[in-house]
């Protein structure tokens, strides 16, 4: 059986990554990597649903047995890729998305030269600046600093494989099928 | 303007490959690039449409300028693909589809990095007699002869970056959209 692939997906906060990815993930032939967190549960979210919600010391555990692709630090709690189900998913010959920011993004390129990645961008910051505003449900000062925050991300986008803009969803969620195709027609050789 | 990408393609004799890239120039966004030759037009065949039919001293001269991408004789002819017309197209940020043998896309791919690769392949060499046997038009020692020769071709399809198996046309031809979709997604950076 042929391998899947490993999906690495980045994006800036604001620019549609999860509904692209929800209409994707209903063609029902990709396994969602769920991260792992030492975080506590919040309300409503479920163990291996939204995280797989770890003890500190089992997570410690974990990185000290390499058991993790990627793991990170923030705001005091640790987030983590563990690599034994997206292995298993591979070999059974499912393509894998894994949605993760820039810098564990990085840290999953320089491991793993089989895995595709594809960051999703705004047509512009302009139009982001927009989006975010028109939710009106964050303040002034918070939007300008997820626009920065983008700018920054946005930097990063050449170390990708593909970038898709995410201008009108239903293209860009073709843009996003057309790359898994074109992924899988590759010969395996070159 | 973003430069088109010159998309080179070949297929064993009896793969549809003709009728996959008549759909696809249909969409009315590809350069088909023309070869040269010295070969005598045959009947109906037109001047910079079938070939750009040339005398032998012109095409020598050419091939002495250094104009040839790629250029090999066959029974005592000389094909050959011009590169400044194709540049020329790229340029304007048009796709150029160069169909050729496998022979001169192997010429073709020391010298262009930037060129995408795409095979077409048989399902099995099995399905490609039966669908040479059924248009009737040849010889059993011909069918035999052509089976052997896109066995050959087939072993150098790892070459290839892309191999598109045509089984059902309307789904070789989507295959063909996605990974020129995909080569226009690509970060040029990577």
């Amino acid at each position: 059986m042929k391998r899947g692939k490993l999906i690495v997906v980045s994006a800036p906060s604001g620019c549609g990554k999860g509904t692209i990815l929800g209409q994707v993930m209903k063609d029902g032939r990709y396994y969602y990597s769920v991260s792992a967190t030492t975080r506590r549960p919040r309300e409503g979210e479920q163990d291996g649903v939204h995280y797989r919600f770890l003890e500190r010391a089992e997570f410690e555990r974990l990185v000290a047995e390499g058991a993790f692709l990627e793991h990170a630090e923030f705001c005091g709690n640790c987030y983590g890729t563990l690599t034994a189900p997206i292995e298993s998913h591979l070999a059974q010959g499912q393509h894998v998305i894994l949605e993760i920011e820039v810098q564990g993004a990085m840290q999953i390129r320089s491991q793993r030269p089989d895995a595709v990645f594809v960051f999703i961008a705004p047509p512009s910051l302009e139009t982001l600046r927009e989006r975010l505003t028109n939710r009106g449900t964050e303040t002034a000062e918070v939007i300008a600093e997820r626009v920065a925050q983008a700018e920054r991300e946005l930097a990063l986008m050449p170390q990708y494989d593909y970038c898709v803009v995410n201008d009108v969803l239903e293209d860009a969620v073709a843009d996003f099928r057309a790359i898994v195709r074109a992924e899988e027609l590759k010969t395996e050789q070159r």
